[in-house]
């Protein structure tokens, strides 16, 4: 699949949209906040800028969305207000893929003025918000243009498949998986690692001509504690959708060539990962960079923990596996992995391991 | 209806969509492109900007939408190359209501991004296409961060219906017609010049803080040569789909009060009515204002010309028809209109008259 052009969280509003299925990421949101608003905080406190850029990179459709933009518009209001400072103009870029659902984040946009304005009254400064579409890994915005980057569940997603695992490779390397798994060919650890490496520098290299100096990003994203990416914790999601995938194989239902060449553009670090990269860049200082544990089950619904499970992942990766499976099996796929996570059912599973990581520009 | 927040042109590729009906626009694109690529020329000798702020308000969707910010990029990067300097890096923003499909626009970037790649090679700047979605009738950008404004049939659609022929209206004052008609009473043909007036000022207010001295901006806009707002030439598309509508009422399909309460918010003004307004603003001088006759007939088709001018109007007015008749009378509305049309044909129902505008900010 081509990730930059295809790949998108499920879009509209049904059982299956992210838009109702993202508690897992609104969860992630929520124990970044302090961090953000620190953050956010420190640039005011050292520069107030006249006209301050901010990007959320991945900002994705539903809920999510527009919390997180109301979120740091409340800190820039109140911290000036406490600063007895006006609020600075805001250029707010809601940045993802070309697929994703702008659509929805615009429609609900009019509501969303009239209700910070009601809540603000004359304490809001002008506030434009645009959206930027466009793969993170590259050039997104204008030099020197952002004092804000946020970023939050998205750098886990690789900008392909590693080659040599893409479904045009010759041979396959990961026989019945689609992640790196505790049997891959350690060829298998590097290509998934290297790409990491690629993706992640250049990253930051772009970031690193928009953002002016002394500005700051927060990044959050899927990672792991261990410093083996072998371990349950980073790999357990995937591991479990290979043996739904291989349990359709083994009815015939899917052709086994299919899940061989078949392996997700993800890759969850480790903290060490994260910060030698930040070092090989340079132009990034690493101020706190913590692991945080996120309970995916609970929510006040009557679904069984695998059901849950099954219909987050649902919710972000079917684009790409709809892409190479096919649209037909989507519904028994799913259904046969909630069962299997179900059996399973153990933390690695039902919990999530999130990276928040908070770095200033030299 | 609520424009800013439900209007648009009809989405999507079917065959009552905009994107495969907008034909006319697109003539009216070509017609102003001289005037465009003069208006661009002056910015860039003038003073060449480093980074060069570039907005499309209404940029709506379809071939149309991509087809402008091709023109722009192509004269800024020749008449760069011929004066031996790089090009400025490109700011540019796609303006148009909440409800537009942006979606559709963002789909076809990457393959855009490609072909100008292919097309400029080395020559090209960097380039950030934006979407910026809200109502151009009031702020929109950062201010002084425009440099170029461009607005194709656009400016004729007002902010509301005037106030009093609106469906909420207690009186019915312009029955049987939607728009100014030689029966309305003079009281209807005040409304919406005053509504032409108060949103066309709000338009120059709300720019001339966004464009930098010295930028510039090419407008066109539907219009009429006469000083009389009744005559045929900028009220036939509307007289006729008025008398689409009373057919129905005639016919007990609709009820003649929904017809009564129901107005375009539409004003094709003339030349003196937009100058009067620049003037009075006093932010811009106006450096060419022309009338533009289209043919509005032609193309290749097999359609008659009513048929032609019902899918041109269908897929600009379907959103506002449909939410205040319903769905369900839609495709009998215009099988009607297109018959109307047919029967009636002169000039002024299959022409469309276009004033093109090129106007400096001080």
């Amino acid at each position: 699949m081509e990730v930059e052009q295809k790949f998108h969280m499920n879009k509209g509003a049904s059982e299956s949209s992210y838009a109702q299925n993202s508690r897992v990421q609104s969860k992630i949101i929520s124990i970044a906040k302090p961090v953000t608003e620190e953050a956010i905080i420190e640039i005011l406190c050292t520069n107030l800028p006249e006209s301050m850029g901010i990007a959320d990179l991945g900002c994705s459709s539903g809920p999510n969305t527009l919390s997180v933009i109301s979120e740091i518009i409340d800190v820039i209001n109140s911290k000036c207000s406490d600063l007895g400072r006006p609020p600075p103009e805001l250029r707010i870029s809601l940045n993802d893929l070309y697929n994703n659902d702008f659509n929805d984040v615009f429609r609900s946009l009019p509501a969303f003025y009239n209700r910070i304005k009601e809540e603000k009254g004359a304490g809001l400064g002008p506030c434009f918000i645009s959206g930027l579409p466009g793969s993170f890994y590259g050039r997104l915005f204008p030099s020197k243009s952002l004092h804000f980057v946020y970023s939050s569940s998205s750098l886990h997603w690789l900008s392909q498949v590693p080659p040599g695992l893409d479904s045009k490779a010759s041979i396959a390397m990961n026989k019945g998986k689609i992640y790196i798994s505790k049997t891959s060919p350690q060829s298998v650890l590097d290509s998934y690692f290297l790409q990491f490496q690629k993706d992640f520098s250049l990253f930051l290299k772009s970031r690193s001509e928009e953002v002016v100096p002394g500005g700051r990003m927060v990044l959050s994203l899927m990672g792991r504690e261990s410093m083996d990416p072998t371990t349950e914790e980073s790999c357990d999601h995937w591991e479990l959708l290979a043996l739904a995938l291989m349990s359709m194989v083994s009815e015939g239902l899917i052709p086994e060539e299919k899940v061989d060449t078949f392996n997700v553009p993800y890759y969850a670090p480790c903290a060490e990962e994260v910060k030698l990269e930040i070092q090989k860049d340079g132009s990034f200082i690493v101020d706190r960079l913590e692991v945080f544990e996120i309970d995916g089950d609970g929510g006040g619904d009557t679904l069984s923990s695998g059901q849950r499970v099954a219909k987050t992942i649902r919710a972000v990766a079917e684009s790409m596996l709809e892409s190479h499976f096919g649209r037909d099996i989507m519904d028994d796929l799913f259904l046969r992995y909630a069962k299997i996570v179900d059996n399973h059912l153990s933390k690695t599973t039902t919990n999530y391991i999130s990276l928040v990581a908070s770095i200033l520009r030299r």
